[in-house]
């Protein structure tokens, strides 16, 4: 007896890995969009979930932005029920504008995955992401002069949510899910040069292979890996110094700010301005270099001008953001 | 009376805060391949250092690699002292084969301004380097799927070599250097694309930026910067953390390891690997990670193979690396 073709056990063996953790009686939720990646991860989560004794449904959102949604959705969810997987929802949701197209489509998406999740009392939340789509994201969020924690991107496992396709190549995800016989929907954003992100997967990419040779998008993952690492690490480091420089009192000691590497004293710095209010998508790099200004280079400057109508001031030792006043 | 044109005002800013630091009397030699970088650099200090009381020499280097390249060197070496830089030196060089034909010209350069900053007893030298080659730096690191200390490229002051203009972009450079009168050579192999660099600057950024948008390279730049911090912060606590876990007796304690986050022990693990031999070229994140599996998922594996015929064991509660046996 001749095992499953090689794109399809690779497939299994990453579902398998990823649910290794869960306890038999528990349900997963595959998230599915009808595209291949997301349909391969439902075709072996059927397949793997019950051999370890978990329950396996499926959840597919219609966000009613393009002509024939409904139908599509109905169909992607008489496929998961085809294939095994209960209970299916098919939610629809309404996606707002807030944060550009592509991340209302996500947030409208996400909130519709979370409230299916705490319906079912499902134990974890699977979703069909690639290397590729990692290699995308780091490209994208280098785009935005990103530290480490933005270019660690996509997690493989962040709460309940899991991504057991997150070491796979998009090339064998896709060949699993048609030797699954397994008929994907092609969604025209993936190649509408209007997104950024189609336009990094059929533009960027490919020079950048042509360019640097072959591997780009798993060179650019696993450097995602070893930033989560790290990013893990400094977060560890932070939390242990904001509790000696004293933010439970809403201001940081310069001293102990002035010990620290700058990487942790900048990380403390950003955390106190979002905790006094600063909107967290307008506090830049620049600013908290400025904060940090206050305690290393300080000059007598009377406040740093921040995002929110926040200022940094530094007064009787320690940094302080608060309010204009 | 007006002052200089923007350009030649900001290039001559960012070489008086990068010499800020020197004690007047002191030598400084520009590193000058008759580019328009570092010509505008040559330009700059041959200005400023004077004005702070400093000594400003220059060096140029022929790597024997072109045509031509030998009287190149003389025109250089004359522009030098026109500039008023004393002392001038010419040095060629002889350009060997190993790490390929950039690393090889690196190397041998690099060597030949040591010893020019050795004979002179040189306080820094300064090399021409703007955010567009930190940015090609950066890109070109990515491909290898490097971590945060090889993204941190280039450094602003790193020993006594100095790259005032590394927060500048080319354009600006350029431009100071044509208003200075100064004539560049262009160096074929900027433009040739059999070398690396030269595709990511005229193919690969050129489509980054029309694809995420203007502003890449100061994105990537700005990343290098934020991921410097952050590799010396994990650098200082892995060395605190060496200590503890004891690899002056050549082992690594496992219940010390265990307790420290991924980031810090696989640099500890790593350096155990660098110190018993394993060349740093040939020892990958694999390797290392597999080093970590003896300690986070170990199963009784008997050991882990090294490049540099070394080998990684478990053994009476260490972690050991040496030589195989």
């Amino acid at each position: 007896m001749s095992g499953p073709p090689p794109p399809v056990a690779l497939v299994r063996a990453a579902v398998r890995r990823a649910l290794s953790g869960l306890t038999a009686g528990e349900l997963v939720l595959v998230a599915c969009s009808g595209g291949p990646d997301s349909l391969a991860l439902a075709g072996a989560t059927a397949f793997v979930a019950p051999r370890l004794g978990l329950r396996a449904g499926g959840v597919t959102v219609d966000h009613g932005l393009q002509e024939g949604s409904a139908e599509r959705a109905d169909t992607v969810a008489a496929v998961l029920g085809d294939l095994g997987l209960a209970p299916v929802e098919r939610i629809s949701v309404t996606v707002g504008t807030r944060g550009g197209p592509e991340g209302a489509a996500r947030d409208a998406r996400y909130a519709a995955l979370e409230k299916a999740a705490d319906v079912h009392r499902a134990a974890a939340v699977l979703l069909g992401h690639t290397r590729d789509d990692q290699a995308e994201t780091v490209l994208l969020r280098l785009a935005r002069g990103s530290g480490a924690r933005s270019l660690a991107a996509m997690s493989p496992r962040s709460g309940r949510y899991l991504r057991p396709l997150l070491d796979l190549d998009r090339r064998t995800v896709h060949a699993a899910a048609a030797l699954m016989g397994l008929e994907p929907w092609a969604d025209p954003h993936n190649t509408d040069p209007a997104y950024a992100r189609s336009r990094v997967r059929h533009d960027a990419l490919p020079v950048l292979e042509r360019v640097l040779g072959p591997g780009i998008a798993e060179a650019l993952a696993r450097t995602a890996t070893l930033l989560r690492d790290d990013a893990d690490a400094l977060d560890e480091w932070a939390d242990r110094a904001e509790q000696q420089a004293g933010r439970g009192t809403g201001a940081l000691d310069v001293a102990s700010l002035a010990a620290l590497p700058r990487a942790i004293r900048t990380r403390l710095l950003r955390r106190a301005a979002l905790a006094a209010g600063c909107p967290a998508g307008a506090l830049t790099a620049e600013h908290v270099f400025a904060l940090d200004r206050l305690v290393t280079d300080w000059r007598g400057q009377s406040h740093v001008d921040l995002p929110g109508a926040r200022r940094g001031r530094r007064s009787g030792g320690r940094i302080v953001v608060s309010a204009e006043d």
